[in-house]
């Protein structure tokens, strides 16, 4: 039976990765990824062998993985964040039906949310929903709902891809639906390059985050109703009598 | 300015630690925590000073770790999984309002929904809602409510403290009203001493799930309406074409 690694790299900086991940990739020959998480990679460990796909190639990608693990290559696919959420875990299960021989092992690592509320302050300290604004893969119908639902439950909500060149109204359409349902001046906060240069985090009313331009490599934070700002920073309280 | 940081242990074992939460413990001189974690923390550090307080003196906790700071020590406040998920850089946040002299640093970890997910295969790969079904700070009420909503959008859930001696009926109570919502087939999973000694993982059916016993030490998952089980894993699809 062949092992076959799906590596969360976590948010951007080789420190923020786990010891295991580390460990995980170094013992490796073959590192298979999206071209962007490729390239950091080979930063790291320039001697191991690279294969990548683009964007939208995600089922060939994972084709060319366990290709090299039947060839007894010790393979990894890197994901950026942690490989389980909106990364790679879920696609190499299905298709290692295909290939029965190897077997699937998941290595987590810290995903946005966590570390863009860290940069934050600590936005997530209460139950909290992650949704993704990308419509390539889930209907915007679904999408809205899951705003509606999270906004309702007075979730604290985290946002993934809430923005491209195809989508730059994304996140404004996702602030009024949730405006619909809590008001305009919830604390919200955003933070774009997580663990890299430039990282950036700032805390805003939810009517100025409607307002506001991000990119993809932002991540957005919507309070939930005792959220406050601290000092500059996003806070949730658990409840603790202080 | 005295740097104080809080920092995620991450889900059990030292290797799935970050490799920035090790070197902040190990540049530290003093760690404080809760007793149970401190224990742990003392086996990979046994020279530094530890300082704990039990469970319900959260507070005091804090203002020990400040006030180490304030004499100028380097003073690490430790969480299991991440600091930010039901952990103590909240509250730390608000008692450093107490100590205008400290600056508050948080270190993400691998949160349980993350390690408990690589362990069961990849149940989040898709938008996904993290709620605690501890009542000791948070109103039944309002649990109940985030339930149905999050099972109404279609999210993926992940439950944290699921039981205790007091509370051994309340993931039974959870499921019934989720199973209002989505029906009782829906694919579960469930995962216990992660990273630990014992690790366990289990895929079961919602009504199952609802007449199993758990301890505080797991961490349950309900899929959502596409999550699916194979070869023993739990898989969420993203949506790709395979």
């Amino acid at each position: 039976m062949n092992e076959i690694y799906v590596v969360g790299m976590g948010p951007g900086e080789e420190k923020q990765m786990t010891i295991e991940a580390q460990e995980v990739l170094e013992s490796c020959d073959v590192i298979v990824g999206y071209t962007v998480y490729a390239e950091l990679m080979k930063k790291m460990l320039p001697e191991k062998t690279y294969l990548t796909t683009p964007m939208r190639q995600e089922a060939e990608r994972c084709r060319l993985a366990f290709e090299e693990a039947q060839k007894g290559k010790k393979v990894a696919m890197v994901c950026s964040g942690d490989a389980g959420v909106y990364g790679m875990s879920g696609l190499m299960l299905e298709i290692g039906e295909e290939y029965p021989d190897c077997k699937v092992k998941v290595v987590s690592g810290v995903t946005a949310a966590l570390a863009g509320g860290a940069v934050l302050g600590a936005p997530l300290m209460h139950d909290f929903a992650v949704i993704s604004l990308s419509d390539l893969l889930t209907p915007w119908e679904k999408i809205e709902k899951r705003l509606r639902m999270a906004a309702a439950g007075d979730f604290v909500i985290c946002l993934y891809n809430p923005s491209s060149k195809k989508r730059a109204d994304y996140l404004k359409r996702a602030c009024t639906i949730i405006q619909e349902e809590i008001g305009e001046e919830r604390v919200c906060g955003i933070v774009s390059q997580i663990g890299r240069d430039g990282e950036h985090a700032e805390v805003m009313t939810l009517s100025e985050l409607a307002d506001r331009q991000v990119d993809m490599f932002t991540t957005v934070f919507v309070g939930n109703s005792q959220t406050k700002e601290i000092d500059g920073r996003m806070v949730t309280p658990r409840g603790y009598r202080i």
